[in-house]
């Protein structure tokens, strides 16, 4: 547990301004690999006590579903800048770590840990900002800062960030701009600010035919030449040439099963799976349609099931945007590149209640053995927030 | 077993000219499922000793592979006439039977059991045929009649009549004409001679792709896609538009696997099956030459594993084609239709060799629970077999 900044002789001289690390390894310490929480939410909330934060536990679902989840504000007044983040990681994985995915050791200036970068690092350096930025203001920020922090994202995210959303818009405490702190840079820091994402569908695609024998094709209906059909039309031309600030939508057939073994037989059935990650041009519900009407005209007994994951979004780049690209700037010396690739976030859920964007560490050794953060990362990352706070309320 | 034709009550006074209906019940009692022998070889050749044959037993391979067929001979002299057959069986299948399947029980003018139609039933109607012609003709015919049975048709047909058909070149057997007596007509007796069929080829294709996030596709390479690349252009277009005595070329993709679960994820590898039953506008090394174009175009590193079981042949309708085809009219009162479609026989061999037609029973029960021939159809076939002989020996 971390109550205030302090030296360690680990950080090779190096000032751990806000206890970004110190906090870092304290919850990289509890094994919170979802959906279990380990110990991470209770230690962040009983920090943010210490703070003056008002912290609001809100567990959302029952037995296995229970999900824990935190809103924590600090301040009522105008601007309300959020930071969303969570607690839970990913499982340790298949290989062998150098060390305790759970003891948080740091060597030779990096600090190695399941969640280092996605994201407890992220949410300590936030934590540690805060620090900073009440230290500078005599504990009385220009307006208030909240914590949107669930553990539930690398999970089903059913019970946490939508669920906390609704509680703060049922609460009156929609911020006016929220920062995600997911590691947003490919290489180093200061490279991608994200202010969108695409959005992601899943279809499968069922084909219902007549068995036959392959001898006597007119007496039966191969499905699988009419989920040929199909996906040749759903692949034949790209969806878009990408948009303003999206690149191209992608169409990916993920799988194609039938399981006949029979080298004479013509199978009953056969099915298909995909997968569309579409920018600002689509809507889910436009592309289900497209879906569905393609397979009625090559099959039209076609079963087809679609699950809309999210929708694309997009933060126009106005105030808090630039004020997070000028702290990025700052302090890194690149300016970032404002992007809406990748996969999906908590921001997806997010955008619909006020603008964000994400923000975080270097996203590289995410989801891997021997996942890592550099300690001079988490430390320019706590400036960065802070500069961020400076310019929207200092 | 059955020295010479005889009375049976259950024949509804119906007269058994020959035999054949007690030979085929005394061969249907040997229960001959591929690969076993049962006694129905054994039965075979003893019959045919007693009419005066030479009988050749010709097992080939050893252990678990080893094959009982037989030639047998009656005189030296030419016109040669054979008649192929195969007295193995195909399993009783999963359904329940009326009653035993090596019973051989005639209820109502029918007689049911497992290799009734296929083919026991032609088998016996053959030996029957040459009975009568015999007694007409004092125990001389006016050239040869001869024999090829194996007992290995129905499986791999690997120790089976193409093994017999080197023997019977290698010691000047090859007859001058060749009649299989598999099952050819679809409903009633009479409708369809088989003077060729199609050849068919058996193709898998392996195509390695690059496994990846889908929210990242340029950073992966997706088999599914090159694999339905591949899969569009082969089933494009009709392989032919048919020709002189064959149906249109057929290529059925049979199976397409890939097994990936993960929605999000590009797969590594994707795989597809397809078969060609192919008419003599092709050949199947010009298929698998065009099959392994297709797929170097859209998978350079596609994996094609071609297998082809058969060639398709031809037989033109010359003299043993046209005396089969008048037996058939003047006992039927039908034209038989001169036909090429369906499955592969073990005439694709012979064809090697020799001129050779299919006629026989109705097939329509063929391979399924109650397998039956009608005894009238025995009779008729008899009658037909015994016309055909006539006409090219008589």
């Amino acid at each position: 547990m971390t109550d205030a900044p302090h030296g360690d002789a680990t950080l090779g001289g190096q000032d751990d301004a806000g206890g970004a690390v110190a906090l870092a390894r304290d919850l990289i310490r509890c094994p919170s690999v979802t959906p279990d929480d380990g110990c991470a939410i209770d230690v962040l909330a009983d920090v943010l006590r210490r703070m003056g934060f008002t912290v609001t536990p809100l567990p959302f679902g029952e037995g296995s579903t229970r999900t824990p989840n935190l809103f924590a504000r600090l301040g009522t007044t105008h601007p309300h800048v959020c930071f969303a983040g969570h607690t839970d990681v990913v499982p340790v994985g298949e290989g062998a770590w150098s060390s305790d995915p759970f003891a948080a050791q740091v060597r030779e200036g990096i600090l190695y840990g399941r969640g280092a970068c996605d994201m407890k690092g992220g949410i300590a350096a936030f934590v540690a900002a805060v620090r900073s930025h009440l230290a500078r203001h005599q504990g009385a920020p220009g307006g208030s800062i909240s914590l949107l922090i669930t553990g539930d994202e690398e999970g089903p995210a059913t019970n946490g960030t939508v669920r906390v959303l609704q509680w703060m818009h049922e609460h009156a405490q929609i911020p006016d701009f929220c920062v995600v702190g997911e590691p947003t840079n490919p290489q180093t820091m200061g490279e991608v600010i994200k202010i969108g994402r695409r959005g992601s569908l899943n279809a499968t695609i069922s084909v219902n035919g007549v068995q036959g024998h392959v001898a006597y094709p007119h007496r039966a209906d191969n499905p699988v030449h009419r989920l040929l059909a199909i996906l040749h039309e759903l692949t034949a031309s790209p969806l878009d040439a990408g948009s303003d600030w999206f690149e191209p939508s992608s169409l990916q057939v993920t799988s194609i099963d039938v399981g006949n073994m029979a080298t004479n037989v013509i199978p009953a059935t056969a099915r298909a799976r995909l997968n569309i990650r579409f920018n600002d041009l689509h809507s889910g519900a436009d592309l289900a349609g497209w879906i569905r009407t393609v397979c009625a005209r090559h099959a039209p007994g076609a079963e087809v099931s679609v699950n809309i994951s999210g929708e694309s979004f997009l933060t126009q780049p106005t105030a808090g945007v630039e004020a997070l690209r000028q702290a990025v700037a700052d302090v890194t010396g690149h300016v970032p590149r404002l992007d809406t690739g990748g996969g999906t976030s908590d921001a997806r859920f997010i955008s619909r209640y006020c603008p964000v964007a994400e923000f975080g560490l270097v996203g590289a050794s995410m989801h891997k053995v021997d996942e890592h953060v550099a300690v001079a990362d988490l430390m320019q990352l706590t400036r960065i927030y802070d500069s961020f706070l400076e310019r929207l309320m200092g």
